[in-house]
C-alpha cells in the first residue's frame, strides 16, 4: 500500500497515535491543536508544529517571502490560541535551494519576526539547510498556560452554544480569486485573508483565562471538518444554523456577483484561522463583552446536541440543508 | 546574491542571529547545541531542532527507513546531551511523497520510537504532509536541566583539558566505504556508526550533573570544526595532540590497508556524535570513573590555551602538524 491510498489523516492516525504516551507529564499528545505538558503543579507547556511546503501549501506566484514568513508564524500562533495559551517561543527548520536569492530568506525572516513580535514571541533558533527542490519551512512553537485554563477539543457538552470568531470563507475565496487571476482592488481584502491570516491570540487567551470555552479549535481545515474534530473528541453531535454563519461584506458581494452559493466556502473552505469554540449558553453576555472589547465579531452558529458524531446543518427556518461533508484538504 | 554564495553558516548568522532576543527567560538562543529557557528559578528547558533531507543528509541507497528514524532522533538526543540535559519530548515534521510505500513510514516511526524509548523520550505529535520531491524530516526535541548544570559552549578556560568520548572518524570513514560499495563484514561496524550513531546521553548528563565540564559540544561537523565553535564562544585557543585522538581498531585497520592518513577523518570528518568537552585538570580522576562506569572511553586530547581562536595540532613529540582547517560540511 502506498501513502496516497491511505490519505493524510489515515497516516497520522496510523503512526502518530500508535506511538501513544504513557508519560504522566503529557496531558494531551497528538490529536489537539497543541500537545500539553504539565510543568509543576499548575503550569503547562503547549507545543505545536506546522509545515509549509512549496507547491503543496504555497506557491511563490501567490505570495511574497515576507507574507509567507508572517503566515508560517501565524498558523502556529493560531494553534496556541486555540488551546487558550500564551505563545512564547519558536524554532524554525528551513530548507531552501542554493539558487534562491538571499533577499528571499531576508524577507522571510522579516515576515516571521513581524508576526512574532506582535505577540512577544521569541525566535530561539533553528536549523537551515540547502534543498534540491523548493522551500520547506517547519516551525515548532511553544506556549504556556495555567493548567486549569487550557481549552481542549474534548470538552463540548450537549446544550453548549457553538461560536466562531470573525467571518468565514474569506481565505478560501481569496485563494480561488488569486488562482483565477482576479487580483483587483475589490478582491484584495479577500486575497489578503489567504496570504496573511490574523491569528486570534487575544480572544483565545481570554476564552481560556475566563474559563468560558468548553472546547476550542482553529479553523484551518474548514468549519465542518474542524467542528467534526470537536464532536469526535467530545463524543457529542451538533446542529449548525447555516444562515447564522458570519460572512464578510466583500465575500457576499463576490458570491452574489459569481452566482455561487456563499455557504460552500464558508462551510468547507479552510485557512481562515478563526477560532471555533463551544460555551454554555449562560456565558453569552460575557462573550459579547469580549467581542466588543476586541472589536472582533463572535457569532453563535448552532448548538451541541447529544448524538455522538452527528452533524446537521439547518437553514433559518429549521429545515435540514444537505451538505456533502467535504473533509479538509488531503495531502496525498 | 544567491544563498550558495553566502554558505550555510553565513546564512544562519546573517538571519538567525540578527533576530536577537531580549527576552530574559531565554538564557541561550541561537549558537549552542540547544536553546536554553529559564523556567522558574532553578529549572531550564532545552530546545533543539534538526532537519534530515533526502539526497542532502541521507539517501535511501545508504540506509533503511528504520535506521533513518533512529538517527533522526539520535542527532537531537545528542544536542540535548551536549548541554548536559535530560531529553524528554519530541515533535516530528514529516514530508513524504504519496508514492512512498506505507511500510517506509511504519519503519521510520519504529526507528524513532526505538531510539526514543531507550531514553524515555516521548513523542508529542507532529505534522505530516505530502511532498513532491523526496523525504524531509525535521525533529524538535525538548529537554530539561537544572539551571546550574547546563553546559554551554562558552565556558572553556585556559588550562582546561580537552576530552572526547568514544573514538573519532568512524562515521565519516563508514560513509566513504558505503559510497565505494565496500559494505562487507569488516566494514560493517564503521558503516553502522554512520547509519546508526549512538547519542552520548548518559555521559552528557553526568558531566552536567557533577559540574565537571566547563564547555561541551557534540561532534557533528568534525572535531576541528566543533572545537572551533567552543574556542570562538569561550574566547580561548587550543592545542590538540594529534596522536592522542582515540581511533577504533577497525578504523585504524582500514586506514592502514588503504594507505591513508588516519587523522584526516578523525580531525575533519563529521557525524560521530561523540561529545567534545573541556574540564579543569583536577577533575581527571572523576572523568576516569565516569568512563569506567559507562564502559565508554573518554580521552584527553589537548588543552585550552589563552590565545583566542588559535587552534594548533601537535604530534606526540610536540611538533606542529599542518592541518588544512577544513570546515564542516556546507549545504550550499
Amino acid at each position: 500500500m502506498r501513502l496516497k491510498d491511505l490519505g493524510e489523516f489515515g497516516l497520522i492516525q496510523k503512526f502518530f497515535r500508535s506511538a501513544g504516551t504513557r508519560d504522566r507529564s503529557v496531558l494531551a499528545g497528538i490529536g489537539d491543536d497543541a500537545a500539553v505538558i504539565a510543568l509543576g503543579s499548575d503550569h503547562c507547556l503547549l507545543v505545536t508544529t506546522d509545515i509549509l511546503l512549496e507547491d503543496i501549501h504555497f506557491t511563490q506566484r501567490f505570495t511574497t517571502p515576507f507574507l509567507l514568513g508572517k503566515k508560517s508564524v501565524a498558523v502556529n500562533l493560531s494553534d496556541i490560541a486555540a488551546m487558550g495559551g500564551d505563545p512564547r517561543y519558536y524554532v524554525v527548520s528551513l530548507s531552501v535551494p542554493g539558487s534562491l536569492p538571499v533577499r528571499f530568506v531576508q524577507e522571510l525572516y522579516r515576515g516571521m519576526r513581524s508576526r512574532a513580535r506582535q505577540w512577544g514571541v521569541v525566535l530561539l533558533g533553528g536549523d537551515t539547510t540547502g534543498s534540491k527542490h523548493g522551500v520547506s519551512l517547519s516551525i515548532t512553537m511553544i506556549g504556556t498556560a495555567a493548567r486549569s485554563r487550557v481549552v481542549y477539543r474534548h470538552g463540548a457538552r450537549p446544550g453548549d452554544q457553538i461560536y466562531v470568531t470573525g467571518t468565514l470563507g474569506n481565505a478560501a475565496l481569496g485563494l480561488t480569486l488569486l488562482m483565477r487571476g482576479l487580483d483587483g482592488p475589490e478582491s484584495r481584502q479577500l486575497i489578503r485573508r489567504h496570504q496573511d491570516p490574523e491569528p486570534r491570540v487575544a480572544v483565545g487567551r481570554m476564552l481560556g483565562a475566563q474559563k468560558i470555552a468548553t472546547s476550542m479549535i482553529d479553523i484551518s481545515d474548514g468549519l465542518l471538518g474542524d467542528l467534526h474534530h470537536i464532536l469526535e473528541q467530545s463524543q457529542v453531535g451538533a446542529r449548525l444554523v447555516r444562515d447564522a454563519i458570519p460572512l464578510s461584506r466583500q465575500y457576499k458581494k463576490f458570491c452574489q456577483y459569481a452566482g455561487s452559493d456563499p455557504y460552500r466556502c464558508a462551510l468547507a473552505g479552510g485557512e481562515d484561522y478563526e477560532l471555533l469554540f463551544t460555551a454554555p449558553a449562560h456565558h453569552h453576555a460575557r462573550i459579547h463583552r469580549i467581542a466588543q472589547s476586541l472589536k472582533l465579531p463572535i457569532t453563535p452558529i448552532g448548538e451541541i446536541i447529544k448524538r455522538p458524531g452527528w452533524l446537521e446543518v439547518v437553514d433559518k427556518h429549521g429545515r435540514r440543508v444537505p451538505v456533502g461533508r467535504e473533509k479538509g484538504f488531503t495531502h496525498f
